[in-house]
């Protein structure tokens, strides 16, 4: 059998496995990142054209290519539709960013934690993936400067807004201080923002691609947490020298996105029906976001640590007491609860032990409470045994 | 700016030109491969849940896969619905086994001709193709055992009905011939199946895979030609001991496929509606191209030889006097003609000069007889200049 080398560096199915467990019934979990199934909205295909069934443009549909710029233009991201890419969810623009940038040993710089999927599909290219140490606000922009001077990375892969897994939001100053780096030392910045629309507070700060004045720059998005993840609609939006090799590695993946979906989107956008849905999610999603709070104080005020996220889907805990996380799995699936163990967040999981990812919004507010009771105990007697 | 290896490869957009400029109003187009307006079905949407708008399995959805794999097993593949693999198209499927198998310089075997956006993304992985020589029951088989020993390919990539461009179908002696050898040397079959349904004279034989006894394959299929391409939805089949690995292949490509177009397709296969719609298609592309026939005798009987291809979408012509077509695109145009020039179908293109590879679906009939003796004209004209 000769596969390529690149299939040697297919991560281990853990997380697979984590979330085929979640599925078991009576399993609590607090693993996966799904909208909840009550806040689906109602959508209505009965005036949906005959010709959306035909073979349609690799860039995406041209309305929806011109209502996502507007969007963007809004946010404060100079662009036209011509540098929209409609894509089948947004992981999909990064297979077509890590194909653009990635061969084996590509140097690029990601922050730690970062997305694990993010992770799984720049490794599979082989990249050699350095990692970026946080602050509460963003970057150690001191660490930046050192690893864009000493590596030249191909690009930087950021998530500045409601941060999968830790939650957290880059302050204004360091959005633009990481503009200027990458300006400074030319590095394409690949910025990611499937969370912006759930924020709890209030807005955010613009994007940091919408800061740069000549680095070159990929911006995505995703209708997956805002209105329906089973359409497989996502895009991006790049600067003109990236968008002619993103729109031919498109066509060769899979020659477009699908329109029924990009249809039903445009239904959506703009719209006020839209505005009232996201209303109605935020509220949803920060009550559940503060009974997680109090639930959390109750069970691992003694063992963690955290701060309490303004929007997104997750809590990230950090343990006083570290330990290897993924060593907990068994134990709390033997009692009916999953989470997802804080290390494949990291390029070096084994230099990462004691943190945990949980998500807040799926487990019933009448399960909480047991949840959390049994997934502290599990740290505990882990702890304990460890001693 | 620093891509990646892999970029330098990505193709002139030759034929995306070609495709756009098929678009411009009053272009009689013979390039592209559209299913015919008038023959996309009428779909129904009212009854799908609403469950799935969720994020979905990457495997597919359940019941769709046990369909797709009663379906391939009445056509004789002995297969289980865990071997099954839900895509966004069947172009999906290439870009999975090119990651699974293409490493810079991998070789593997293809029909000359072959599939245009299959030799695309090959090519883009760093695959080196090695042409298999046609004759016109299928491959000639002293040269396909001469480069299965010389050469040991990764995989042989195969389009044994109806095949894109050349529209030729594999005997029945052809296709046991090809999976013994396969057997003998223990290369991995790719059968790609796009056509099969669309046959003028009944049926046709059984796929390869089905006849290998212990070579892994990958068998892809789409209802791109037979129900909706907007839906992109496809498929694959393949050996268990490859799904693990494009199983998780598909999951960092884009997680899953869109469940929209996955839960239409389930309420058409296997009933009566879509047995129904399928011999209405049949009768239709029949009666197009035994009309294309006959204007191809009136106006290209002294310029060219072809098959008058007993399924499929495409005429394959073959010059009596070769020369590159490609220089022939630009006059075509000028007089509103478009078609697809025969070289960017081969490995090397420079060494097969004049083929054209014309779509009989979609130019209204009335326009038929206008539109192949312009084309005619200009084929006559570069000749005379040539001479």
């Amino acid at each position: 059998m000769a596969f390529s080398e690149r299939v040697t560096r297919l991560k281990s199915s853990l997380i697979r496995e984590i979330l085929a467990a979640a599925q078991r019934p009576g399993v609590m979990s607090f693993a996966g990142g799904l909208p909840a199934e009550a806040m689906l909205p109602k959508v209505d295909w009965a005036d949906m054209p005959v010709g959306m069934g035909q073979y349609g443009m690799s860039e995406g549909e041209p309305a929806l290519r011109e209502a996502l710029a507007a969007e963007a233009r809004a946010l404060g991201v100079d662009c036209q539709a011509s540098q929209v890419l409609v894509v089948s969810g947004s992981q999909q623009a990064l297979d077509l960013a890590a194909k653009l940038y990635i061969d084996q040993g590509t140097q690029i710089l990601l922050e730690a934690p970062t997305y694990l999927a993010a992770l799984q599909i720049f490794q599979l290219f082989g990249a050699d993936c350095l990692a970026l140490p946080m602050q509460a606000d963003g970057p150690d922009l001191v660490e930046l400067r050192d690893r864009l001077q000493r590596h030249r990375p191909a690009f930087i892969y950021l998530i500045p807004t409601f941060q999968n897994p830790s939650g957290l939001r880059y302050s204004e100053a360091k959005r633009d201080a990481v503009a200027a780096l990458l300006d400074e030392f030319g590095v394409t910045l690949i910025e990611d923002e499937p969370y912006r629309e759930l924020s709890f507070d209030g807005g955010s700060a613009q994007p940091i691609v919408s800061r740069l004045r000549n680095a070159s720059w990929i911006y995505t998005g995703t209708v997956s947490k805002t209105l329906l993840p089973g359409l497989r609609v996502g895009y991006l939006i790049a600067s003109p020298d990236l968008f002619p090799h993103l729109l031919r590695l498109k066509q060769a993946a899979d020659l477009h996105t699908n329109r029924v979906g990009q249809w039903q989107v445009l239904q959506w956008l703009g719209s006020d029906k839209l505005q009232l849905h996201l209303k109605t999610l935020r509220d949803y999603y920060r009550t559940r976001r503060d009974a997680f709070q109090v639930a959390l104080e109750t069970h691992f005020a003694d063992l963690a640590d955290w701060h309490k996220p303004d929007g997104g889907l997750f809590f990230w805990l950090t343990l006083k007491q570290p330990l290897d996380t993924r060593t907990l799995l068994a134990e709390a699936l033997a009692v009916d609860v999953a989470f997802m163990p804080g290390e494949p967040f990291f390029p070096d999981p084994d230099r990462h032990h004691g943190h945990l990812r949980l998500n807040f919004s799926h487990v019933a507010p009448g399960q909480l409470d047991e949840g959390l009771r049994r997934l502290a105990q599990v740290v505990r007697n882990a702890q304990a045994a460890q001693v």
